[in-house]
C-alpha cells in the first residue's frame, strides 16, 4: 500500500510565517499546471509551481501528446475537412458520455479554435496530413488523426470529421508538447521548485485557502498564496488505496503515468471538504493493435465478437476491460495478417495458428462449434458488405478464410514484454474522477459554494468526461481549463 | 435538481448552547439505526434518534425484508444444510465482489450465526422451509431462499447453501422486520424525534463531532452528543445531483427508498473531511421473472444471451444494466411459459408470440438470423443437457420448441404500470457508496484516522460490498454494522 501522509490542513495561525510567497501558488507542472501558471503570470501574478518530480513534465510529458481538438482548425481544414464546435459538442457528448459535463463541454468545443491557436503560439507545432486507418498512435509524423469520429454509431451522431491533433514529434508526443509549454511558462516569469511536493492546505481563520505546506527532501516547506493555490497534481493512478477505494478495475493494471500520480491534491482538497465528481471513472488501454482487429475480429473467450473493431481503440478497450469478462482474442486470417503494414505490426505476433477454425477454437478453449458460428455468421453478411450485429465500415469488411491466427491483445501497442508494458495484463489505465469545479476551475464544497482561494485543473479535477474517454480529451481539457484556473485564479483574492 | 441545503459543520462555539442533549446522537431511524440506537441504550448510554419523517422505518420499512445470514443457523439446519462461515465467506467475496471489503466480509460471515440469533431475540421470526426456485421473493412465506449460491461459477467456489432469510410476512418483510426493531429500541429506552432533519454537524475547538443542528419544520433545533453521533441516514438514490456526480447510471430509473435517501450523512461528514469508498456502486433490479427467465433466455437486442438466467436475479439484472447496453428480452416458449406457476407470473403477458423465430427476431428488430442462431446453438446443447457457454443447472435446461413469445423484461415484479415500478425502465435501484468507517463504525478522515466523535453504518457507510450484490446483505450489514457501531459510541468520548 501507499503510505498514507496525513494531508488535514493546516492553521495559518499555528503557523506563524511562511519560507515563501507568491501571488499564485501551482502544486504540479504537467499540461494543466503548465498552462494555468502562464496565464497567472500573464494577467500579472507571480507564480511559483512546485513539482514533486526533479522537474517540468509530469505524466503529460510521458503520453502520446494528441490533443483533441476541432471546430475548424487550420490543420482540419488544410486537410479538407469543414468542422464546427457543434459537431465536435454531437460526438463528443456521445463519446465521453453518458452523463459527460456538458457546461465544460460546450465551453471546451465552442473556444476549441482558440485553443488550438493558443497552442500554435507557444510553439506547439502540428503537420497538416491525415492518417487514415484506426490506430493507437500513427508511426507517421501525420498531425490529424481519427479518434472513433467515423465509426458506427458515433458517423450516425455527428458528421465524421478527424479531430486527433498530435505535435511534430518522433512518436509520442508528449515530451515536446511540454517543453514547449514549460518554456511559455518560464518565460512568462513563473518559478519552478522541484523536488517539492505540496503536502498540505493552509487555511485561515476565515476558512480561506493562504498556502500550502510542502515537503522537500523530507524537510517542511512553508509557501504564502496571496490570491490562490491550483492544484493540479494530477489523478491517482498510483496511489493503491485511493484506487481500491474509488477506482478498483484498475489495480493490478499497467498505469499511465509519470509515477506521481498520487491523489495528494485531491485528497488535501478533500480533507477541508471539497466535493469530488466521478471518481470511478478511468481510461483504459487494451494494447491490441487496431490495424490487425479491423481486419479480422475481436473476440471474448466464448468466441464472440461485442464491439465494431473499427471504433477509436479506446472505445474496444473500455467494453473489453470495463463490460466484458476476459480472455480476448484478435482473430485474422493470413490475408488480413500479411496485410498489416510491417510499421502497424509492432512486432506482434501470433499465438496460435490453425487450418480450421474447430482446431483454433479448441486451442483457445472456447466451447465446440463458438467461433466457427461467429465466423459463419460474420461472413455470410460480410459477403454482403454488411455487419448487421456492429457496423464494422465496409471498408473492412470481407469473409474471412483459413488459415486463421489468434493473437493474444495483451501483445501490442504497450504490450507483452515491451518496455513500459507494466504488469502483462496488457491493460494501461489512469483516472478521470477528481475535485468538483466550476468551468474557471474552482473548487466546490458539499453545498456548491466555491472555497475562497483554491483552484483545480488537470486530473486533479473532474473535466469534461462522463463514463466515456478519447485520446487528447486529457491533454486537451487539462490545458483549456488550466488557462482558466489560471487566469481566475490571477484575478481572485485580497492581494 | 434536489435543492442544495449548506451542509458545511457549525462550530460549538458559536453555537452557545443546545436545546437537547444526550450521550449518543442517532441520525436515521432505519434498520441500521435501530439496531445502533438499541444497542447503545442497552450499552448504558441516553440515546436519541432523529428521523427526517414522521416515523421509523426508512428505507428498510419498504424492503422485501431479506437478510443474508449463514454460517449454520438454525432456519438452516432445520432445512437441512449444513453451512460454514468460510463457505458463507467464500461465496459471499464473490458474489459481492469484485474488491469487496474483506475485514467487513469476514467479521460479517463468522459472527453470522450470533446475529441471527439477535434477531431473533428481537422478536423477528423465520419460517423453517426452503423456497427452491430462482424468484425475486418467494409468494410463500418459506423463511429460507436461494440468493445465487446454486448457480454457476458460484457452485464451484463455495458450497451451495442458502442463505436469503426471510421474516415471516405476507409479501414485503420490510415493515415487520422494522417493528420489531423500532419496538426494542423504544423498550431500551431510546428516544425518538420525528419529521426532525439532521443538517450539519456541530464541531468543537479540537474538532471532535459535538453534536448536529437539525431542522424540524423549518426550525433549526439543536443537539449536543456527549459521547458521539452516528449516522445511520441512507443513501443517495433521492439526490439528483449526488447521483449525477458520483453514480449516474441510476439516474431516470426508479428508486428503492423511502424517499428521504438523500445523501445528507454523507455530505454532512464529507464537509468536515471524511473520506469516503466506491461512491458509483450501486445496487440495481431489472424486473423480468426468474421463473420465466430459467425457462427460455435471457437475450440482448442483438438476439444474445449473455448469462446464465438461473443466477441470483440481482446478477442478471447488474450485468444487464451495467454492461450490457439494452433492450434485453424474455424468449420463452408455450410449454416454458405455460409451466411457471400463477403465482410467479405477477400478472405478466408476452409482448409478441409467434409461430418462428424468424417471425419473432423481425418483430423485436433483431438481425436477421440472430435469435435463430442463439436458439438453434442453445437447443443443440440443451438437448444433451448442457450449457457449454453460461453452464445454466441441467434442471432448467431443454429445448425451446415453438410457438415462442417475447415477455418484456421491464414487465414483471417491479413491472410497467405495477404500483410503485417508477419511471417505467424496469429497473430499480439504490447506492451502495459512502462514508469511510472501521468495522466499528468510526468514520474516517482522508488520512485514515478516525474523525473523534463520529461514527457510520447502514448505506451512509461503504459496507461489505466490492462491486456486486445480493439481497439481503444492504439489512444484514446495516444492522450488524449498526449494532457494533452502537456498541462503539455509547463506550467512547469523554462524558
Amino acid at each position: 500500500m501507499t503510505p498514507v501522509h496525513p494531508v488535514e490542513p493546516v492553521s495559518a495561525r499555528d503557523l506563524g510565517g511562511y519560507d515563501h510567497e507568491c501571488d499564485v501558488l501551482v502544486a504540479g507542472f504537467g499540461c494543466a499546471g503548465a498552462a494555468a501558471a502562464f496565464e497567472a503570470a500573464t494577467a500579472g501574478a507571480s507564480v511559483l509551481v512546485l513539482e514533486k518530480a526533479g522537474g517540468p513534465g509530469g505524466t503529460s510529458a510521458v503520453s502520446g501528446g494528441e490533443l483533441y481538438l476541432g471546430g475548424g482548425t487550420r490543420i482540419q481544414q488544410a486537410c479538407g475537412f469543414d468542422d464546427t464546435p457543434d459537431e465536435m459538442y454531437a460526438y463528443l457528448e456521445a463519446a465521453l458520455g453518458p452523463h459527460a459535463d456538458t457546461a465544460k463541454l460546450r465551453l471546451y468545443c465552442d473556444q476549441s479554435v482558440e485553443h488550438f491557436e493558443w497552442l500554435r503560439a507557444r510553439g506547439v507545432a502540428f503537420k497538416p496530413s491525415l492518417y487514415d486507418a484506426p490506430t493507437w498512435m500513427p508511426y507517421t509524423e501525420d498531425g490529424l488523426m481519427w479518434l472513433g469520429e467515423n465509426a458506427w454509431p458515433y458517423n450516425t451522431l455527428a458528421k465524421p470529421v478527424p479531430r486527433g491533433h498530435r505535435p511534430v514529434a518522433k512518436g509520442f508526443g508528449g515530451q515536446v508538447l511540454m517543453e514547449k509549454l514549460t518554456a511559455a511558462a518560464i518565460e512568462a516569469g513563473v518559478v519552478t521548485h522541484a523536488d517539492t511536493a505540496a503536502a498540505n492546505l493552509v487555511l485561515d481563520d476565515e476558512g480561506r485557502v493562504a498556502g500550502v505546506v510542502a515537503r522537500r527532501y523530507g524537510e517542511r516547506v512553508t509557501y504564502r498564496a496571496r490570491k490562490a493555490v491550483i492544484l493540479t497534481t494530477g489523478g491517482f493512478v498510483d496511489n493503491e488505496e485511493m484506487l481500491a477505494h474509488h477506482a478498483p478495475v484498475l489495480i493490478g493494471h499497467g498505469k499511465v503515468s509519470d509515477g506521481n500520480s498520487d491523489g495528494s491534491g485531491i485528497r488535501m482538497a478533500t480533507a477541508i471538504g471539497a466535493a469530488t465528481r466521478r471518481m470511478g471513472v478511468v481510461e483504459v488501454a487494451l494494447t491490441a493493435l487496431p490495424a490487425m482487429l479491423v481486419r479480422g475480429m475481436l473476440v471474448d473467450g466464448l468466441g464472440r465478437r461485442f464491439i465494431n473493431e473499427d471504433v477509436y481503440p479506446g472505445m474496444f478497450s473500455h467494453h473489453a476491460v470495463l463490460h466484458q469478462p476476459g480472455p480476448y482474442w484478435a482473430v485474422v486470417d493470413e490475408e488480413g495478417f500479411e496485410s498489416v503494414p510491417e510499421d502497424e505490426r509492432w512486432g506482434v505476433r501470433p499465438a496460435f495458428a490453425a487450418e480450421s477454425l474447430a482446431e483454433l477454437e479448441a486451442e483457445l478453449g472456447m466451447p465446440p462449434g463458438s467461433l466457427e458460428n461467429t465466423v459463419e455468421v460474420y461472413n455470410r453478411h460480410a459477403e454482403k458488405g454488411e455487419d448487421p450485429y456492429f457496423h464494422k465500415d465496409p471498408r473492412w469488411l470481407r469473409p474471412l478464410r483459413p488459415p486463421f491466427a489468434a493473437i493474444d491483445p495483451r501483445e501490442g501497442f504497450f504490450g507483452l514484454g515491451r518496455e513500459g508494458s507494466g504488469t502483462g495484463t496488457g491493460v494501461n489505465g489512469f483516472t478521470l474522477g477528481g475535485l468538483h469545479t466550476t468551468v474557471d476551475g474552482a473548487v466546490l464544497n458539499h453545498s456548491g459554494a466555491p472555497i475562497p482561494g483554491l483552484y483545480a485543473a488537470g486530473r486533479a479535477a473532474a473535466g469534461i468526461h462522463g463514463e466515456g474517454y478519447v485520446s487528447g480529451t486529457s491533454l486537451g481539457d487539462g490545458t483549456f481549463f488550466g488557462r482558466r484556473a489560471g487566469r481566475a485564479a490571477a484575478g481572485a483574492g485580497t492581494a
